[in-house]
């Protein structure tokens, strides 16, 4: 057992954890992050797109801007098609400037990695049997494997930035944590392509014969997706007849733009709206998926992690620096007032936009007398767009 | 059996029917009104106070601007009321002017009554058997028999203004209508009091023990309501227990300020979403409840009625007066337009403002967020606001 001593332990390397290993250093609080993966596996999956205002406001606050900045791109709009009808969501317009940014979440992390390896951050990839220890005692500690044997880490604080199936949420005893769930009633088979996209801008398609999506990576990728039975399997999709389903479903001014190429990946999600309460025990502050999951929807995940390091690393910073616990205190009220709101955002999105064939006839009603009122509403875009690029921190 | 012959034949002599006699008779088309009750059996019925701010401009455009204007009480606005807080809601300040003026139903169809007896418009009380004939063919008739006798009304056309349980609907085959409906899992168990309401403006209660409406008509007039269970019994509530329930179910700020008095009148009325597809069959035209229903909640049902009989009018002025029957073709999908919008928001209201145990922890958080984000966002404010005055006709 070799033992040693940091600040914050933190647990889990995804966006999460190492944007609070970095806000910590740029403030001069040592930290660690330990990740269960490799560095290369980690860099390999392809997840979310769509960067808030607020996030890439923050990511070039902390020096991550220059080549978010150069590859990024700006998006000041995106489109909802249904009914063969398209409308134009003009992001910029409505919210007084904001937009959103199409930087992939393998980008950002990748610009973390490089910014903490500058900074000799320690990042230990993986570990195994990551168990955090006496949370609720004033001497935490993380305990973990590697092949150089046991280890134990010392610390004041532990930030779970583990994910959904991490351990830390799972460390909290049942009667300390309550939880929320929603699980919809079918998942998106998403496909990345390396062809240009079928336009600049997003469009969210509802169409009789499910949602689909038209989203993007950059100018030469492409990411698709459409929604499918939540028990389908890829393996019922090859890529024409994934291609055959996309185009049936968007709107003909735009269909015949579409460009198919072969998948690069390919892969079903089911969709979840998830929140545990409260976000802290102990010593212990939960981060990003680990306390909480969206549907894709709105594009919130990647964003709601950045929002939550936003309140904790400020918090930390304050008992570190100013000898505060205010913020510490009141972290996880603070985080899941946001949360909360991008909660109920991502479940409205979600259901105004996808089919709900169990839902019968007057609920499909009431979600085309959405459509037909936000087309007809600048008060409804407003609301719809002010969400989009994010509620402010 | 007496034969008479008129241009219109409207069924129902509630709101829907006697405006659209007016705006007829003020247009010289000639109509005759079919009621089942009485004069005084229509009036004395207690209904919707809460008119939009196009209903009043159009009773005004018809000379029925007088009284109203006289006694109705124009409302800048009203609170919802939450976990103990109060918001306001500015309707003037978010729509530009708009506003909505509290007078009850019954106070509209005595005006009505009033300016169709001095127009000697005839409106003909205590039918009976009242039946829709030759609906499709080009000479339809009412059927119908009064104390004289079987009476035949030969007309051009239908006019359905008999509610939802009137005959007008149910006289069109299965075939030819769709349906779409929500029945919500609790009722209103509303109170009518000769004292002085709580505050001026109403207030819109979320409460854990459920919710509660603080309404009125006049400043010596009071109208109560508390969700209850929908096979709930009025015999289970008097007064006292009614008023305590209100009472615990209002913010300490104000609860306070009840004046408690006998109820005049105590009723519970169930909540239902309804629409029937379409809103014309052969040479009749549904308007008002026969067509749809809204939970209360939104105070959309009369003014809903109004602008039916606002298109339905004018389709029949251009019939006769300019020979056009675009508009009269038009109509039911002209009408649904709005009518699916208002659905939209009453069931919307509906659902944030009560409490639906059954949904479970996850949607009882959403709707706590949909307050969190309503009480911080100007857009979320002015979508709710524009509905609540009345989408433009």
């Amino acid at each position: 057992m070799t033992t040693t001593r940091t600040r914050v332990a933190i647990i889990g390397g995804g966006p999460a954890g190492l944007l609070l290993a970095l806000i910590l250093h740029r403030a001069g609080i040592e930290s660690v992050v330990l990740e269960r993966k490799s560095r290369d596996y980690v860099l390999s999956r392809i997840r979310a797109g769509v960067l808030e205002q607020g996030t890439t406001d923050l990511l070039r606050t902390v020096g991550l801007g220059a080549r978010m900045d150069r590859e990024g791109l700006v998006h000041d709009g995106f489109d909802i098609a249904w009914r063969g009808e398209m409308l134009h969501v003009d992001l910029r317009e409505l919210t007084g400037g904001k937009t959103v940014t199409v930087y992939g979440q393998t980008e950002v992390t990748h610009d973390l990695y490089d910014a903490l390896d500058e900074a000799c951050v320690p990042v230990i990839h993986e570990v195994e049997d990551v168990t955090p220890q006496d949370i609720t005692g004033s001497a935490p500690f993380v305990t973990y494997r590697t092949r150089d044997g046991e280890q134990r880490l010392e610390c004041d604080f532990i930030a779970g930035c583990d994910g959904f199936h991490g351990v830390c949420r799972q460390a909290i005893p049942a009667a300390s944590i309550e939880t929320f769930e929603r699980v919809y009633p079918f998942a998106w088979l998403g496909v990345l392509t390396r062809t240009p996209p079928i336009q600049d801008e997003l469009i969210y398609a509802n169409h009789s014969r499910g949602f689909a999506l038209c989203s993007l990576r950059n100018p030469q990728l492409s990411r698709y997706y459409i929604q499918c039975d939540a028990d389908d399997d890829v393996a019922n999709w090859p890529d024409e007849r994934f291609f055959d389903e996309l185009q049936a479903r968007l709107p003909s001014a735009v269909a015949g733009n579409l460009v198919r190429g072969p998948s690069i990946e390919k892969s079903l999600a089911p969709l979840r709206s998830f929140v545990a309460e409260p976000m802290r025990y102990g010593r212990m502050f939960l981060a990003g998926d680990a306390a909480h999951i969206v549907p894709p929807t709105g594009a919130k995940g990647l964003n709601l992690a950045v929002s939550d390091i936003h309140y904790l690393s400020r918090a930390l910073i304050a008992h570190y620096l100013d000898k505060d616990d205010g913020l510490l205190d009141a972290y996880s009220e603070t985080a899941l007032a946001r949360v909360w709101k991008a909660e109920r955002f991502s479940w409205w999105f979600t259901s105004m936009i996808h089919r709900f064939e169990e839902h019968g006839a007057f609920s499909q009603r009431i979600q085309e007398a959405e459509f037909d009122y936000l087309a007809d509403s600048e008060a409804a875009q407003t609301s719809l767009a002010e969400n989009y690029v994010g509620l402010p921190f």
